[in-house]
């Protein structure tokens, strides 16, 4: 009898590693069950997609299910919602949108990439019809649906993370009357309070009404036939046309949870190095995972698409027999306000604090560009060191178009264990149009050096 | 007595020295003997001023020797050219060319950063007044002279390396007419020739006629008041205001190799991880050592801006008593033509094979935003990785802006030893605006996993 691989969810985490099964076991009969209708989509791009800025909802389409059947022999089955995993039994039941049914379906191995859920807090009003989440391609058509009902928008915007600051971006780009509200006293809570600030300005100079520190009590329906309502906030009342909320999100761990497999930080499925769950014949990848860090040296969640994408790989190559390690995770991420942008890596000084580090930080001031050159914009770099190892434990970048991926090459320098001697004597590329021939990353490493050495000079 | 370092040359390998010695020493006096009038300038800038990107010659000087002496008390003698090293006696012999007569200077430590010079080949005509080197800031504004006399231009470049294709855009944006000769079959040697074919297109796109194989056989004068004259290269004569000389440099080890001082690669001085010659107590750094090459494991000469700023800061730190140690050189360099932008680092095709290296090759073209995002440009990377070790040897990067200085990820990937199977695992920044998922230096990893193993996938 032909061996079946299952895999619950059709984006990055699952798609990955049914691929790698397929093309390492073609012999294996792979079947993706898939709660929407859509497989291997970026949801990163929703919020350039809410703005205009990409302009067709199938260009975020990596690869359609029927591609998916036609070409690669995966069977995908599209709505349909896993309700249930029988783990004794080697089965799934799920609900067939379509047909309108339950369906049961007997596996060898399961790879569950269930994803994550946006947090909706129990506040009043947040099931209203314009208030929406983006975490899926049918979210971001529903949302472009009201968009274009509405004609001129006001957004009011819930929440001040990567999301919400997208999303910001997106209407203030189409030109909306846009409010972002978050609880927070910055923005971006995962970098640091100085790295946040730029982007609170820049939001504002194209805008985006910024209330920081500001708690959301609800939304309330503008009632009768008027669409939209209002959002009220810090015992204020923002109208809006429609509301986006970015609250963040948590591991979609039920269905394994349910079935009794072990979970672990915030309830994201505990794997190990392979992306085997604690269920014999069960895998794990992407947001609803936990990854281990290695710089904490814990598990954390830390649902993002370049991680879903590497751990389904992972899980892909061990289902097929073959063996792949998933080394962790250092949280690095990039992203912008217009022309803003900001990257983060490692550990912020709340998580080194959190963690118990004893630590030194430095932030620099550089240019993109030689600081003659014409276009030289700033770019601002600031980076810890753990006492007596020396070692990078983190790092962030904020600037003007370029800086964001700078990031990388702390983040390829602290995945290495790097101290920060090791950094300044790194040999980075230097001709004028494209830094100072101290590249920041090396001057934000001779600042921790003079820091830890507490010497005259570094 | 007051001890007495004097440094030789005060570009970047003898200031950063000096500096590093006055702020840990202060009581140690510092005289540096720099043969031009100028000190701590960038000759990687000087394509750009005479290009007219940057306005100003002082613009590339960091810092003037006036504010040497005035605000750090380093003695810096302007228009003092060494002529001799007595290092029985301790002394230096220097012709100062202000008053016209040769001083004597003795010394307790002797810090050399005598530079480079340009390579002329014994070719005729080549010491004719319109053929120009751009090694020194007094070639710069000797340059700058001839191309405000000449007005409408016609420079003939003489090389493909760095200099050849910075000068020859910088001549194409001036509105010049420009014609670029090189032996070579490609543009940059330092790159293999496919991943240099995008220079000579853009190069031919903004208007330079650019010459490969072809062998430059002398420069002839108009003769009588007529300015300028005719390059003569693969029986053909280039009309010619201005001839620039981008032959490449050589060490200017002349006066430590008199003095009996070990030379090594290309007659560079031979150092020591602390930047000591073979002579007590004398130092040396920049582009008239030898470096030591992280990957190839051998002595190399790299002439660039980066090195010679790191190794006279090591030099610096160890003739100020404490310890500092150079660890080497990845040969790392960008540049670009125009808007067309390469980045290289560790060993091109040629030279792992000349190394005796066993290794696989791989390209990929990605783009430099998520493929759906506007304005996504190609960007080509290519990499080697050694077989059994499976380590990166090396990388090249061609592409739009913001390409060049992704260098820097393979730069450090190699830099700590990694081998591909890191490198796919590296945690990097995504958002659409800033690549794709897989960041195209994953992907030119998964490739080369791809091929080191002859699996089905990677």
């Amino acid at each position: 009898m032909t061996e079946r691989l299952v895999v619950v969810g059709g984006d990055a985490a699952g798609m990955s590693a049914a691929m790698q099964v397929r093309r390492r076991r073609p012999e294996v009969e792979v079947v993706v069950l898939e709660r929407t209708m859509w497989t291997s989509y970026s949801a990163c791009g929703i919020p350039y997609l809410v703005g205009g800025i990409v302009d067709d909802i199938d260009d975020l389409v990596a690869r359609t299910p029927q591609s998916f059947r036609d070409e690669h022999g995966v069977d995908v089955r599209t709505g349909h919602e896993v309700r249930a995993l029988d783990l004794d039994a080697g089965e799934v039941e799920a609900w067939d949108h379509t047909a309108g049914r339950t369906v049961r379906l007997p596996y060898d191995q399961l790879h569950v990439a269930t994803g994550a859920v946006p947090v909706r807090p129990p506040l009043p009003g947040l099931d209203l019809p314009f208030v929406h989440g983006v975490q899926t391609l049918d979210d971001a058509a529903r949302l472009i649906e009201r968009v274009q009902d509405a004609g001129g928008t006001r957004a009011v915007i819930v929440g001040g993370g990567y999301i919400g600051v997208e999303m910001a971006e997106s209407f203030a780009q189409r030109g909306g009357d846009v409010t972002l509200l978050t609880a927070s006293d910055q923005l971006m809570p995962t970098l640091d309070a100085d790295m946040a600030a730029p982007l609170a300005d820049e939001a504002r100079k194209v805008g985006v009404d910024v209330r920081l520190s500001t708690e959301v009590e609800g939304v309330e329906a503008a009632g009768g036939d008027t669409p939209g309502g209002t959002v009220v906030a810090g015992g204020e009342s923002f109208p809006a046309d429609v509301v986006i909320l970015g609250l963040g999100v948590r591991p979609n761990s039920a269905l394994l949870g349910a079935a009794g497999v072990e979970l672990g930080v915030r309830d994201a499925v505990r794997v190990d190095r392979r992306q085997r769950t604690s269920a014999d014949g069960v895998f794990a990848a992407g947001d609803c995972c936990e990854s281990f860090h290695v710089i904490a040296r814990e598990p954390v969640h830390i649902p993002l698409g370049t991680v879903a994408n590497k751990q389904g790989r992972v899980a892909g190559i061990n289902l097929a027999g073959d063996y792949a390690s998933f080394p962790g995770v250092l949280g690095t991420a990039v992203s912008r306000m217009c022309r803003t942008e900001v990257g983060r890596t490692g550990l912020s000084e709340r998580e080194a604090e959190q963690y118990g580090f004893g630590y030194v930080a430095a932030t620099v001031h550089a240019t993109s560009r030689a600081g003659y050159f014409p276009d030289a914009e700033r770019i601002t770099v600031k980076a810890l060191a753990e006492r007596v190892t020396r070692r990078v434990i983190g790092a962030q970048v904020v600037g003007r178009e370029g800086a964001a991926k700078r990031i990388d090459v702390l983040a390829t320098a602290m995945w290495a264990g790097m101290t920060v001697d090791d950094v300044v004597e790194l040999d980075l590329g230097y001709a004028p149009p494209f830094g100072p021939v101290w590249d920041p990353v090396h001057l934000v490493a001779r600042r921790l050096v003079k820091l830890l050495d507490g010497s005259p000079a570094s």
